[in-house]
């Protein structure tokens, strides 16, 4: 007997609908985080799927995210948008804000979107793909809670700080990415842990900087960043661009929030949005199908791009549904019945 | 007997312009060149400083740079600058197209330099530094000749396409890095078999996609992407954006410059600015404050920044003038004396 159930999209749409509602948060909110979360289940990305609702839902009756804020749009200068969550989920943010980011960057060529103050807890490839779908190519970034030393340290400082592209394929799916800037998510340690088994060496440091290959002891100590001092590099970037350029917090400083689980401080994203229409004018159509030359070349030498895994998972779920485990799926139930 | 010699800045600025002036440069082509040699001299990046005046006049004799190109710089849309080079060098361009590159980042908050059809030799982070002294951050991307396989392929696609970051420190140098995104560059494969020795596992492949410890079967191989299948994206990102995003070519497209020396097909490059003012207004001087205290938090722990002995031997290279091997003295005045 299996221990997994599977239920269409709609299904899985209404249940976190209703979950959302049911536990506070406003209508907005309910559907931006139905999209984002649903987006990961279809593509089978399970640990931003529904699973989060459970996390989710607990930060809110910690206290760690308002549930009913209502952000607000300031339209900074010709090719910035800011949207102030005003300490709610960053997916209502990014979706109020994108309409003025889009007509941005189709009008100016590129445009940015600082999101501020917000609850941040999903994947940043809903976002990028959000604007590959308007014709952009568009890169997101954003510093999470400090767990990753710098190369050449051995204290925690950096976020795992994503970074994802996406860039849009004429008739098909876009090229997108989205990755830590650590070597490894800190999930995955999370499971060796429970699991009961070694890390490899070159994931982290235990509290004394030495490499270790003990789960619990890389937790309490430091990751390392993916490419040792060019992921370090590019972690720091992400820590300045969406952080204090955009007057917000960086990755240290949202600390406190891993420790009580509240979510809290509240933090930033920043969204670069790219029009190649814009830059090539009349010649956007052969250009773009320039770029297929690329994807053909790495897929024609047996290497996968890198959301391939995620596009067939996608279609999958669209014909047969999706499947989970049936001990989430009544947890999922409980808390939506509250 | 020291085998160096030390001139003093001044000196290798007139060596630098007699050569190319005497070998064929037009004044505004020599200034540029000098300029961005010169700097990485100063900086003791020897492969990017006076030693890179032979193969740029080499490229020159073989037809592989318009020595007298005169770039056209286009107002293509409010936030993007495109500089076609003309088939001259890239640096010219860019200096051309800085200022309303840095008037359109500050008047709107964020915008592109497109550079097309250049001849391009050079490091990144003089580019990017240049906008930081203008008080902007600043990222700079260029694909090259196709030397490395993508994630799990065994054949030569992308160039080491070079990533270059800079963020404007209030009194001081700025925050910047520059990379390439293979391990390693190409040249530290070329050194190893210069000097007969094997090169580590993970530095590239031969050309049967195995593993490889010998640097001529790098050479005829593919090198590797850093941190395997994120650095592959990311150079990715890099070919697309510097590629068909701005109408140019794709790094294996350049591949043919590599085979005859003659630098020709030319190729893009992207630069995008970003101005902390016009995102945060009054506020911008407090944020920038506070991006210091992530510096300090990254060398509290003894790590280093990435351009730190950069800064440091520009320091000594300011007081002392810049030494380097004689004999690479004689070749550049046999040079400048044609």
């Amino acid at each position: 007997m299996s221990n997994d159930i599977t239920i269409s999209l709609q299904e899985a749409e209404t249940l976190s609908k209703t979950l959302l509602l049911n536990n506070g948060f406003s209508q907005p909110h309910a559907d931006a985080i139905t999209r984002s979360v649903i987006a990961a289940q279809r593509d089978e990305c399970h640990s931003h799927g529904l699973y989060r609702l459970i996390g989710c839902v607990q930060t809110a009756l910690n206290g760690g995210v308002d549930t009913n804020a209502v952000p607000s749009i300031k339209d900074q200068a010709p090719s910035v948008v800011k949207v102030d969550a005003h300490k709610g989920c960053s997916l209502l943010a990014f979706e109020l804000g994108k309409p003025l980011l889009v007509e941005k960057a189709k009008q100016n060529g590129i445009a940015a979107l600082a999101i501020n103050n917000s609850f941040h807890f999903s994947a940043l490839w809903p976002e990028v793909e959000a604007l590959s779908a308007e014709g952009l190519a568009a890169l997101a970034m954003t510093p999470s809670h400090a767990f990753v030393a710098p190369a050449g340290g051995t204290l925690p400082l950096f976020g795992t700080n994503p970074i994802a592209f996406s860039w849009p394929r004429p008739g098909g799916t876009p090229y997108t990415f989205d990755f830590a800037t650590s070597v490894v998510a800190r999930g995955e340690i999370e499971l060796h842990r429970r699991a009961g088994k070694a890390i490899p060496h070159g994931w982290a440091m235990d509290s004394e900087g030495n490499s270790t290959t003990d789960p619990v002891a890389a937790l309490a100590g430091a990751m390392l960043p993916f490419g040792s001092y060019k992921g370090s590099a590019l972690s720091t970037m992400v820590e300045l661009l969406a952080g204090p350029l955009i007057g917000d917090l960086l990755g240290h400083e949202t600390q406190a929030a891993n420790a009580d689980k509240t979510g809290k401080p509240f933090h930033g994203e920043l969204i670069i949005a790219i029009s190649p229409e814009t830059f090539l004018g009349k010649d956007a159509e052969s250009h773009l199908k320039h770029a297929e030359v690329l994807f053909e070349a790495i897929q024609g030498q047996g290497a996968r791009l890198p959301s391939q895994r995620r596009f067939e998972a996608r279609e999958r779920s669209q014909a047969n549904g999706v499947t989970f485990p049936k001990a989430l799926y009544d947890e999922l139930i409980a808390l939506a019945a509250q």
